[in-house]
């Protein structure tokens, strides 16, 4: 990872077709979860998982979830990034490490229990929200990640969420927010797309 | 910007107490605009929009649509990111950025407006969600960009929506989905938050 952040930001584009050949160094997977699992999550919930679908069959299973779309096939990886809901279910069990480590007092810890049992418990839309915020701030790390370590990728909504719960077996808390393909592009994809110029999305207040 | 992408990532935290008297470097917030308008979003949608509350009004106003959190006051910069739903009413005249410079031909741009027409338009639920995605994926660019240019961020999701949209008059189809505060953060902050293992959130198909 030589890059600075802010070429990667500019060299990233979204790839539709990947180097069917192209095999990922030992450790990389790992790699990129780790990295990604470094994001920022509301009340430090850490509500995400991530299926990394490699095998030949994992990715027939989920490129039929995918309106056959064929670049999981070619992609050397395609993470299925879930966000998880009815996080007051779980946010004791993932503060303890923080506070056991001495990051976080225990007091706070049983603070932020509280609020999220109270704001979450009977809130489902709040819930869902959380869950797509948290899983979609770590699948941006993992694709800035991934370019610093001289892959490519793309991010597709384009899939049967239903289909993709039950082929991969998700927990009722868990919603497949995205799907990114991972790996090395072929020469001929597009480019970056252009954007709106930055006058037209900012405003001062 | 000198660090690589895996410093950024691994020394990100989110901050809550900023040093008051920073000051940004004249075209910062830009830049970060810049770079965070440079993330993906479904369709190439770009439906997002940053509201810039740096001014003395507008931060006592958003602090108190927050809940009183005192390091909206503190920070150099808090930005409103806006996601923004009814995709099918702008796709348009986004897609022809790409398609005027021959980066997307118009068949395609056709096809994807065509598409986001029969998925969003009856579809309230994948509209909020898609606003949710594009706003939280440009927010962590937006954060990882802070941190390569030596500045700290926080991002906060404890906010009333109703009163931030009406106090910064967000359109009907906005959704405020994040507060980012940003500035430099003061030595008492707490460290990273300590994150539950990758061998937890990981597993292969």
């Amino acid at each position: 990872m030589q890059n600075t952040i802010r070429e990667v930001i500019e060299s990233r584009t979204s790839v539709g077709k990947y180097q069917a050949d192209y095999q990922l160094e030992a450790g990389c997977i790992e790699e990129l979860v780790r990295l990604a699992n470094l994001s920022p999550s509301a009340y430090n919930l850490q509500n995400w998982r991530f299926i990394a679908v490699q095998s030949n069959d994992g990715k027939q299973a989920l490129q039929q979830a995918a309106y056959g779309q064929p670049q999981i096939m070619q992609a050397s990886v395609t993470f299925i990034v879930c966000g998880l809901t009815q996080g007051q279910t779980f946010i004791k069990e993932t503060l303890a490490l923080s506070v056991e480590k001495n990051v976080m007092p225990a007091e706070v810890a049983t603070a932020w229990e509280d609020a999220v049992e109270q704001s979450h418990a009977s809130n489902e839309e709040l819930q869902r929200d959380e869950a797509i915020r948290s899983a979609s701030l770590a699948a941006m790390t993992m694709m800035l990640a991934a370019k610093g370590m001289g892959l490519d990728s793309g991010a597709m909504g384009g899939f049967d969420g239903q289909q993709v719960s039950q082929t991969f077996q998700l927990a009722d808390n868990e919603i497949p927010v995205m799907l990114i393909t991972i790996g090395r592009a072929q020469k001929d994809n597009w480019s970056q797309k252009i954007r709106k110029p930055v006058s037209e999305v900012l405003s001062f207040a």
